[in-house]
């Protein structure tokens, strides 16, 4: 095989993820000599670090240097993909996506289509308009250039690699259910555990915001749109059309009084008021000697994809989960009745950036 | 990069997972047009088909045809290993080994230093001698061909994917455990149910045998060999040099007395005379609330491997199996106290063989 001797690789995002993917990528180099890896351009959305003759930057000092030297805005998307697409002949190069900018995410296309292979994090691309998801992968079919998006569902757990094998394999994927969001499932398993009584909704609400387990404004895990766009990814591979995260049933968790009020404060503030509802749905689960859960399903052959709460025996894997873990389980026409299930921590820094680095070691593989 | 545009391959084996592996294969021919795949090689321990010219055998057709037509007896090994690697200038070859021998597994560095990769259910090579493993992984490192082994280990599960991947970007594995054979894990899940109080032992070993879940000796799957060796295969992809599977603690579950009586069927008539030693390991578990299951772990930092009865909480997921699932759970650092599980069937010819057909994309994605 005529592999690239030398990748040169871009980066965009050096925030919780991205940073973690530096330091895994900077070991990466080391460990592993060939093919090369020359890290010539990273940006967060403000400041951008690169060399018009393709200098390599010091990937270890990378994001210190990004930060503190006087360097200067990034580029338009359109100039960066004619950068990562002009390297030295003979060379390859890849764009690492470790924000979860919409803007970045459309511009997708534009990177395969001249050869710039794309690994990302980013769940925008994936589950946003069918359009862009198509353009996407048309794009990359067209020019060769290799897609990986491992960390858009499960941050490093192996869930899109499995969904893909399995329908590359020739296996008929018939239902996926399962917890997708670390958030809820923090706050289910603390809210009605299989074991206890569990507390009040608005106090696991506010005591998973102060463990750093939500988005600044919890809103943003409650409406549900997180869990939405996880499922729009999985029912695609699973060769549904789902045209949008907002075209099918997902369940809000706000209550409508709380849609518009100012802020996450304020949210928190007025959510006892309404623990009456949430302690009735566990109430109601618990008569049946179940448990509430948030989760989300993919029925292929009916093409119904929800978001949503429902109950489950004690004894059931979704209902067992433990802290913020996720669940993912596939019910295949080999697999049968006993659907394979993966299972394991679905966010966090590291394990999302490992899904990063995984795919790198996929994409060198192959360019 | 510069494919291959045509991939030969040579298939041995034609049983249940053979079988399973030709018809997926036969429909990923049609699904891919590119690379072109030929089937030049299928053989039995008897009959072989194959043509001098390497002209293409009719994937579909080819176990009827190898197992009605007049065929002769399958070359020497290193004759094959002539034969696939010197196919036409520009074309690659792949050895498919769907088999459990011995001779063949011995064989991979032949063929792998010849530039043939090998892909494999056979557990023996990766889990024989460590001297074998080594020969085989250098011949790979030294000719670029590629060598791929996932249904060594619970079928067609991403089992030896993760911990190929866990280990590549750099995390470190502490603790593998879990239930590892699909005969056992039956086997205990009806004798030490979670609720209920299951069979006596022989009659479950019996009914285990008569629905087709262990081996024609029961003894076979008894004595921990089978899960010895896939845990000496994930022990040594963690990174220890186990020796051997015999080179750790095995505990069979075979009474010393039956171990050499002369067949299956007469172990099957004397085991009802010891039930009483495994209802009193039962019965001690379920004095602590506990159940019994056969399980294999692996202590990575201490250097120890163990295959043998275990108590597990009743909520513990490994307590919680189904059927005659697998389920592995890997402790690595990234993923902290919870562990990354994956669990489902771990066993029977198509999932089995999705294992191999899944590794069959991947190598031919890289060369």
């Amino acid at each position: 095989m005529a592999s690239a001797k030398t990748v040169y690789i871009g980066i965009i995002g050096a925030g919780g993820v991205g940073k973690c993917f530096i330091n895994q990528l900077a070991q990466l180099a080391v460990r592993r000599p060939a093919p090369k890896l020359v890290l010539c351009y990273i940006a967060t959305s403000k400041k951008s670090l690169y060399h018009a003759d393709y200098k390599p930057i010091d990937i270890a000092s990378s994001v210190h240097e990004l930060t503190t030297a006087s360097v200067g805005a990034p580029p338009a998307l359109p100039e960066l993909v004619k950068y990562l697409s002009s390297v030295p002949a003979g060379a390859k190069s890849i764009l690492i996506d470790n924000t979860s900018s919409q803007d970045v995410a459309e511009s997708y296309p534009l990177f395969l289509r001249k050869g710039v292979s794309v690994i990302t994090a980013n769940k925008k691309a994936f589950s946003d308009s069918y359009q862009l998801w198509q353009d996407i992968f048309s794009a990359a079919a067209e020019s060769g250039a290799k897609v990986y998006h491992e960390s858009s569902c499960g941050a490093g757990l192996p869930v899109i690699s499995t969904i893909n094998e399995l329908v590359a394999t020739g296996d008929e994927v018939t239902r996926i259910e399962g917890v997708f969001s670390g958030t809820m499932s923090f706050l289910f398993n603390s809210f009605a555990p299989t074991e206890g009584s569990g507390g009040k909704w608005s106090a696991e609400v506010k005591k998973a915001k102060e463990l750093g387990y939500t988005e600044p404004d919890p809103r943003d895990d409650l409406n549900g749109l997180d869990v939405a766009r996880k499922l729009t990814i999985l029912a695609r591979l699973a060769g549904l059309k789902v045209e949008s995260p907002t075209s099918f049933p997902v369940e809000s968790l706000i209550p409508k009084e709380l849609e518009s009020v100012a802020s996450g404060d304020e949210f928190l503030e007025k959510l006892p008021e309404f623990d009456a509802q949430m302690e009735e749905v566990k109430t109601t689960a618990e008569k049946e000697g179940k448990v509430v859960r948030f989760v989300g399903s993919i029925d292929v052959p009916a093409g119904k994809v929800k978001v949503g709460l429902e109950k489950f025996d004690r004894s059931h894997p979704i209902a067992a989960l433990k802290g913020s873990d996720n669940i993912i389980s596939f019910y295949t026409k080999r697999y049968g009745s006993n659907p394979l299930i993966i299972q394991g921590a679905g966010a966090g820094g590291e394990v999302t950036a490992m899904g990063v680095t995984g795919d790198l070691l996929k994409v060198l593989s192959q360019i």
